[in-house]
Formats: C-alpha cells, sequence, structure tokens
C-alpha cells in the first residue's frame, strides 16, 4: 500500500521568531490547503542579507525530496516594481521576489525556468504592500503544491536578476582567498570553496592537500571529521553540505581565528 | 475532490524555545488527535507581558482560517483561581487563562462567548499546579478542534476579565501620542494606533496626514511601502497588521529614535 | 470512527535554529515518509552537553504518547567509532548517538533493550562522516516510526555508554547538597533533585520540609505554586516534571541566588 505523498513546502526568512510574520505565512498556506508538510529552514537569515540567503537555499533544499515548494523571502525591495517569480530548477520550486537570491539555484541548474508571479487567483486580493511573504509568497506556493503547472503563474522570465557572489581567487602566489559565508552555532567557518572546485584546483596545480595562511596560518590541514582533528587547533574540513569550512575540536575556530561572515580565509596548497 | 479539513491549532506563548515546555504542550495535543495542523504564532512573548500576548494574538488570528483554535499561554497566575476559559470570537476560538490576555478579542468581536474551563474529560486528569499550559489548556484545545462544541466545556463566563490597554491620545494642541508595542526584528516600531482610529481622527480634525514631533519629530510623513521611505530618515507606514508604525530604509528606527515598547511617540496631524 | 495514527517523531539536539541543520534532517525524515508528526523538543541544548540532553529527554518524552520515536543528536564524536543506537524503553523509542545521552532512560526502565544501527537500507548510502543527525538517525527514526522492529536494525548493544549525572548528597551535618542542571526563562532553577527522592530522604529522616542553606539561604520552604510564594523572595516547588526547583514570583531567582547550570544548591531538611 502506497501512502499518500503529501506536498513538502519550507519557509527560509528573514523575519526572526520573536514576531508573528512567519506565523502568517503559515496560516496564509493553510487558507488554501491543509494536506501539507510545513518545514522552517531557518527565520535567522540577516536582515535583508541576499547572498547568505542564495546560499543557505541552495545546501538546505539538497535534503529535500524532489517536488518541494521553497518560499524564501528575504526582501528589501517589497513593494516595489521587484517581480515575484516561481523557479522550477533541480527538480524542486522556488518561489520569492526576484532580487538574487536564488543566484546559486540558477547557476546548480542551468536548465532552470522562471516565471513572474501575476495571476490573480493564485495570491491574495489586495496584497498587503509590505508583506509579500504572507500575501503572495505563501498562497502562490500554496497552490504550487497542490499540483498547479509553474506555467500557469505568468509570464516566463528570462532576465533574472542575479547577485555578485563572492567567488574563491588565487592570487599569483598561488594562494587560495576564500570567503567566509556563514558561521555556524558551534563556531565552524564555512566559505565559499567547494569540494568540486578544490579538487579541480589541486587537480590542475598537482597539489594534494591545503593549510592556513595568512591571518588564517594556525589552521592545519585537511580532516575528515571533527574527531580528526586536534583539540584547539583549528583545522580544514568539507562539511555536509560539501563547503569547506574551518572548524576546531573542543573551541570555536571562529574565535580562535577572529573569522566573521565576509572575512577572508588565506589558504595555501600543499 | 474536496480534501479532508484537518484542524489548525496555534500556540503562543511566553516560554521561549529553549526549554522544553512548548513541546510538552504538543505532546497532550498529540495524545488527545494525530490529524492536527499545529503553528507556533511565537513563543517569545515577553515573560507575563499580557499587553504584549493580547496585541499579538489579535494581529495574528487575523492570518488563519476561521474555526482556528488559537492557544494562549502567559499565565503568570497559573495555579491560582483565575479560571481557564474558551471563547468563541471573530469566527474562531481562543483559549488560555481569563487574565485579560484576550481583551482585544473581545473589543473586536462584542458578540464573543465564553466558558469557563470545568469539563474533567477535556483536561488532564491531576493537572499539575503549575502547568495549565501541558495540562489543561492544550488538551481542551484538541478536543475543541476535534468538533466538541464550546458550552460543553464549562459554564458561561459575563464578566471576563479585561486589561487596561494603552489607548492613543489626543492632547489640547493636537498633537496625538500614541505609545510602543513592539519592535520587530527589523528595527520597526508598532505603535497601538490603527488605521481605522487614525482616519476617524483625520476625518474629525479636517487634517490628511501627519508626522513625528517631539521626541520623534525626525520621522517624516506617512509612506506606502518600505521602498517609498528615504533612506536612513524615519517614516510612518501603516503595517500588514494595519497599525501604525514607524520604519526606517536601510536602518533601525528603533533605534535612530531610542524607542522601545511602551514608549510614547507624538504625532503632529498635518 | 477512529482517526488514523499518525506516528510522533520528536526532535532534540545542539544545533540551535540559525542553521539549516534542523531543517535537512526534516528533508531527510520526508525523503522516508510523509505521514509523520515532527515536533521540535529543544534545538539549544548547550553545544555537546549530554549531561543536559539526558535531563532534557527524560523529562519532555514523558509528556507525549507511547511509541513516539525520540531523536537525540548532541554528537561530539560524530564520524568515530561511537555506535549509533536505537533503544525501545518506557514504552517510546530512543534514537541517537551510544554515547551517554539516553542514561536517565536506562536508569527510568531497566528492562530497556538497545540495539547498533547497521542495516544499510535505513539509512543513508554514503552517510556524511560529519552529519549523522541527516544521514543516520533521521533516516533510521522514520523507518521505526513506519512499523520497522527494533530487532531490524542491527546486533543487540549490552554495554551502552553511561554518563556519570550529578547526583544529590547528603553531607554528615545532614544538609543536602543539589545540583542545578537547568535555568529556564523564567530564571528558574531547576536541580537534580526529584520529588520521589526528597520524599524517600524526608522519610529516612523524619523531617517534613525544606529551606535554603549556604549560598541559597534566602531561599524560603516549599510552595505548590509560583503564585504561593512571597513576590521578590526564592522558595522551592516542584515543578511539571517532579524536579526541585529554586523559584520567585516577580523576579527571577536564577539571578536573586546567582545560579547557573552546574552550581551546588543547599539545602536544610527542616
Amino acid at each position: 500500500v502506497s501512502e499518500p505523498r503529501i506536498p513538502i513546502l519550507t519557509l527560509t526568512t528573514d523575519f526572526g521568531t520573536a514576531d508573528h510574520y512567519v506565523a502568517q505565512m503559515k496560516g496564509a498556506i493553510l487558507e488554501v490547503t491543509r494536506q501539507i508538510n510545513i518545514v522552517d529552514i531557518t527565520h535567522e537569515i540577516p536582515a535583508h542579507d541576499i547572498v547568505s540567503a542564495a546560499f543557505t537555499i541552495r545546501a538546505a533544499a539538497a535534503a529535500f525530496p524532489i517536488r518541494s515548494v521553497h518560499v524564501v523571502v528575504v526582501d528589501p525591495g517589497v513593494g516595489t516594481t521587484r517581480r515575484p517569480i516561481v523557479v522550477a530548477a533541480l527538480e524542486h520550486y522556488f518561489i520569492g521576489p526576484d532580487n538574487g537570491i536564488f543566484s546559486l539555484i540558477y547557476e546548480s541548474d542551468p536548465s532552470y525556468r522562471i516565471y513572474h508571479i501575476t495571476a490573480g487567483h493564485y495570491i491574495k486580493e489586495g496584497a498587503s504592500p509590505t508583506f509579500h511573504g504572507r500575501d503572495v509568497f505563501a498562497p502562490a506556493a500554496a497552490h504550487l503544491s497542490k499540483g498547479i503547472g509553474v506555467e500557469n503563474f505568468g509570464d516566463p522570465v528570462d532576465d533574472p536578476v542575479k547577485v555578485e557572489l563572492p567567488r574563491p581567487k588565487v592570487s599569483q602566489d598561488g594562494r587560495v582567498h576564500a570567503t567566509v559565508i556563514h558561521v555556524d552555532r558551534f563556531g565552524n567557518v564555512i566559505t565559499n570553496v567547494t569540494k568540486g572546485s578544490l579538487e579541480a584546483l589541486l587537480k590542475k596545480t598537482g597539489k594534494t592537500g591545503l593549510r592556513g595562511a595568512g591571518g588564517a596560518a594556525a589552521a592545519v590541514g585537511l580532516r575528515l571529521t571533527y574527531e580528526q582533528g586536534e583539540a584547539g587547533t583549528p583545522f580544514f574540513l568539507f562539511n555536509s553540505a560539501n563547503h569547506l569550512e574551518v572548524a576546531a575540536r573542543q573551541g570555536r575556530a571562529s574565535e580562535m581565528l577572529g573569522l566573521k561572515p565576509g572575512d577572508t580565509v588565506e589558504m595555501e596548497l600543499t
């Protein structure tokens, strides 16, 4: 006997959880459908931080079943002419403002399709100009989860906004300059270097490992698990989303190295 | 084909999310029914702040489908003789202590009906005197969501506790004195002035707009969206719950004006 | 008509809610089953604090229906040889690392049964060495919730890791020395003294009450409800999980007495 495939709808916002904004979005979803698994990814994206949202949704969506609907609302331009969009990519659906939050989704799946949400019967009549999360994105996502095809939401979009994301750079002396995209609860410092990009670089240069340099010189080489690190010494590791991070056993790498989002982590290939 | 109408049950408390109190309430709900959409509105109501709870539940409930069951537990008097009550109003149901948290619900729908929860078979036998959220309100709400009529919970209540809520005042010089009821994650300063009350006041005085005065003199007039504000200058705006707030683009109005809950915001009609 | 018994799966971690780790666990659960009530107990266990997790899961699980599945991931040894286990005890199921987090479950139900999770078809192929929460515990728990018997997950374990938990001590002068295991959002100071253990001690000594002593001398005797306390004076009370706590009305006992987790609370029997 196969069980019913109740749809999945995730929420990623910069609303925090102290206010009732997220709950109002859920109310709007339940107004459309009661057969739904709603999952909070996080509501602690730093306020208006589109780059953080872009990295978060790419990493988090990968853990969800295909055909999940992901609503992302980090929306400093709410109420302006920026378009509300629905994106079909990576066998998932993404809904939110066209302000660059889906830049890494586009990059991961160049066969993405985007539609401008204009169909009035899938959004709230008289939508508040200050809260499209509740009045536009939530109801549209709920309708999408019920099987409405993406092409029914409005016209195709072929010029989506893409934000400039920090890219790892290799300087003339061969050092890699990564950017910190997030510091997690354990003080792990997550960088913009993916496993694939480092492997390509190692192959190209004929090197096999790496270690910290410059301000991150205290960080020793690559480990496979947290437990392989020496207590109190920061080390590198590919995390569960395949991003290179600096971690430390029995300590917070972020504090040991004084690193925060936006900072540069220098590395030497060895 | 119509899908089943799985009931909705929301939770609003001052319990925070670090402790396991909220989870225990959910366990008690699931003991009664497994077919339920449980939604957290917020658990970050300031401890014992009945006024904050009163404003939050009125604003949040409006985004939910009718016949939702809203449990509100801000309950400094737990274990005393204060009554546990269920309220039918606004085509919704509200459950919590009779300590004034539902004052704004009564005001919004004068045809409210209230019942004192005493029926032993809808609450936990041997209820803990310190945790009615888990042992009284959660199971009663779960039974209510299954369709038990409100009149089955106990005797009608016709003298519910109402708290004195801060009201906007107009001084002799025509200035409006509002009270800050909440500062949200973005630094938006939400006041107790509703759209309806301001419109009535404007009509009465023949004015058409407003601007900040006194300590809030830096705040310019009314805008429709956040984006219409000038960067760095606080302005007024009606938020998605139709409350007047002071906001700022690329900045936190609360910090620019030094405002926190309970403070007064002075305004001039123009 | 009996409604379907949708399974319950709870989550207790030290992951926080700002990162997307918890959401990824939920994605992995929903990959296995969509018919599930997922409840967050807390994700604010202090990082790597096995003792706090042990107390939390025992107290929280008691509020859930029997046959609930409880996933607990406080896992400093992830990726090492520490075993992933499933425990059947107290008519519930518990899943997590074999590092002592279930010590109080074993103590509460000596007829516990434990199995080492090794069956490849219940966990993710190519599990990340750094995130067993997502790749091992979440899918195994989802399968368990669907009715897979515990004995199918792997070989029995008869030497589970147990951590040394702080126990109340009675000194030669008859004073009870309790340990603070948690301070909640209200400043209530929860100790490791259970109602049963205090009653046994009172019976043995012929005493009938208690009051604070030493650094906790300001705390007066036992009250039944928070409201029975005198405003501003700390007092003792058995909380809703039957642990002795120090509380205060209109104040935070933790701050009045300068108490934090790990500290000792001295008491005199009277």
